[in-house]
């Protein structure tokens, strides 16, 4: 799909308003729209600069505003109407930044009276932004390689408890999974630097087993260690974790913010693992914030390797056609010459019962599948438990139904006996 | 206020379990909680990390559920009910870490099934942070210092069209706004550095006019010139900012983010004018996300110098109350050492008419006041609109009706005759 010439976005609107006018309102409070004529202002200098509504398509009713403070037209619009709004904007207006792009489609806009839902759906960039983005370092094809895992997904677990452990206990802990077969470990993402378990020891005592480990197997577990901090914070716990002979870091986007990943994205000589705690604020209300289609784009090209899209049957609220819908996002190409694609992190109550189900819907192997009591809790013990999703997996991807492979793989059957159907 | 000794965070809730329950389940999520038991946890080491719930008080009920997803209990608690909920963490578990404490305080719990609503209300901070972070380097002194204006607020305005006008045409503009009197004037949100608006040529020429202006009379004009942006772009900009003699810069906070805004607080020699657009998404759900209360606490510690707050009788969808409550907050100290205290900054759609509501509301002027089409379309040209403004406070802060006040003030009585009673 070749790029659009001009910056464009979609929003889902519900309006008491004449949508065509609610819409001519978005365009002109996010371009050269004035309330009052201003002395200077000529229609060719606003037409240069105004954003355009491309397209508006009326998609139904709704009984009562989904939020509130919306105004009413004072002509009586009988009823409120949800539409969908395509609106682009001259890639002059801002050149191909992040941040202003962000303020442009995502700016003042919810806030708008003539909206009782506002919500941002897709963004379709110029390539220009390709050029000013250095996108994924590894994406799918790097992780694969640091993580000695090709043919099927990259199958991982979470340090839990989130925090409580120190260093030497963490450790402990990598020894098992590691033992246990695991291929990827993450930090919790409330687990940082805090002084019963600071970041550089516990990088060394992790570092430590897991190059053991790899020295003995000649298998390295990939550890997504969290070096979410401030700027210098995180270039110096990145080149510690290099020093180390890390494999990844992790951050938590809603945490760092845009500039801080995109410095990030230009230093770091490791894979980022983005972790998108906090998503639900953005999103949760259905008619107000931003879906995960238009938001993961922003951080892909500023250089997230693995994005974290939460699981079918989730222990959130999350619905799974939502969840799908963002792994496949993540999985498309952004542009001709630049795809960016980034590894989906499926995570949340993962076990092997999830396993058809994933790889039906996405038809795909190249994602991080996270789980954990699904590892820990496995009646036979952690290395059981990475066994059964391992297996899953290769029943998925050979068509056959878990219980039936389950037969004569006797890890996967136990799984299958622990969990509910 | 003494400072609390444990982070503190306050919730707005809303479930169908027993909400003592669904505040456990918060407080797990957010810190040492484990699904199922893990090798190596022990009491003591959880307990030592655990979150605790402070407070709770049931306030309500709600009919239906305000967001999609949440779960019911299978034992069929009766009714949905909303409560007030305080959850406290050991500073130990992150260290006085900003981006950190997002995490901990707004991460993940937005999701959880337990709830249909979840808003995050206030938080109070241990005086380490204040230890750790600059907080703002000019506040309202040091902003009036450099604005020259003291003992009433300093009158603002926005150049518009937001986008459209070259540098050449915003310097036309700023010199009728320095002519008329203006006190401060800031960048749109949307006007960056585009190839028709290029930052730097912006600048010099409006800091042409602006000195010139200051030369002939005295007076320096403060100019925010956005310079959102990357970190490099933004150290240069505020370079450049400096070196010509500007007293402002301003950054959009949800395009830059926590890291860049704390690099930015850092390294800048001027105050940092905060722009809060794209606060609708994270905010108008009235049980989803941010309350302003919570969010500017953590903006103002990283350095922010003047905070958007809307204004009364405002174009978009804020009631008032919620403008009132989020400018006494920035006027609020946070640490009995380090108020951090920020200047609220009222717009959108103000004129005369809301100076006195204003003020009763806030019993200070300690802010900035800015006005578009209350100046720029005053019948008599925008000396006038600024005088009418600069009247307005004059007679609120005497305590005179304006009606009455307008009766020998020529400026304030046309521009109540000009705007809608």
């Amino acid at each position: 799909m070749a790029s659009p010439v001009r910056i464009e976005a979609d929003y889902l609107i519900e309006t008491a308003y004449d949508p065509r006018v609610a819409a001519e309102a978005m365009a002109g409070e996010q371009s050269s729209g004035t309330f009052v004529a201003v002395p200077g202002e000529t229609p060719e200098l606003k037409e240069r600069s105004a954003a355009r509504i491309e397209a508006l398509e009326v998609i139904g009713e709704a009984a009562e505003p989904s939020l509130p403070g919306a105004g009413r037209p004072q002509d009586g619009q009988p009823a409120i109407c949800r539409a969908r709004v395509t609106l682009s904007w001259p890639l002059e207006n801002i050149g191909p930044s992040l941040p202003n792009l962000v303020a442009t489609v995502a700016g003042n806009l919810f806030e708008l009276k003539q909206f009782s839902g506002l919500r941002l759906t897709a963004i379709r960039l110029p390539s220009a932004f390709a050029q000013a983005y250095g996108g994924p370092k590894f994406g799918v094809s790097g992780t694969r390689r640091l993580a000695g895992v090709e043919g099927r997904p990259i199958v991982g677990t979470i340090i839990k408890p989130s925090v409580g452990f120190g260093p030497e206990e963490t450790a402990d802990l990598v020894r098992q999974l590691c033992e246990a077969g695991i291929d990827f470990i993450k930090d919790d993402e409330l687990q940082s630097d805090g002084p019963h378990c600071p970041f550089d020891e516990r990088v060394r005592a992790v570092m430590r087993v897991i190059n053991d480990h790899a020295a003995r197997t000649g298998r390295k577990v990939m550890f997504a260690f969290n070096l979410t901090g401030e700027l210098d914070q995180m270039r110096r716990r990145h080149d510690l974790v290099l020093r180390e002979g890390g494999t990844c870091v992790m951050a938590s986007l809603n945490s760092v913010g845009l500039v801080g990943m995109i410095e990030l994205g230009r230093f770091s000589a490791l894979p980022i693992h983005a972790h998108r705690n906090g998503w639900g604020y953005l999103s949760r209300a259905p008619m107000l914030g931003w879906s995960y289609v238009a938001w993961q784009k922003i951080w892909r090209l500023a250089g997230a390797d693995h994005l974290h899209v939460n699981g079918l049957s989730n222990k959130f609220s999350e619905p799974d056609e939502s969840v799908i819908a963002s792994a496949r996002e993540c999985l498309t190409s952004m542009f001709e010459d630049k795809p960016c694609i980034a590894m989906p992190v499926f995570s949340s109550g993962q076990s092997a019962r999830q396993v058809p189900g994933t790889y039906a819907a996405l038809g795909s192997t190249d994602l991080i599948f996270a789980a954990g009591g699904g590892i820990m809790a496995h009646p036979d013990g952690p290395a059981a438990g990475v066994a059964s999703l391992r297996e899953a997996w290769e029943a998925a991807m050979a068509g056959v139904p878990l219980a039936e492979y389950g037969r004569d793989h006797a890890a996967l059957a136990r799984a299958l006996e622990g969990c509910p159907a």
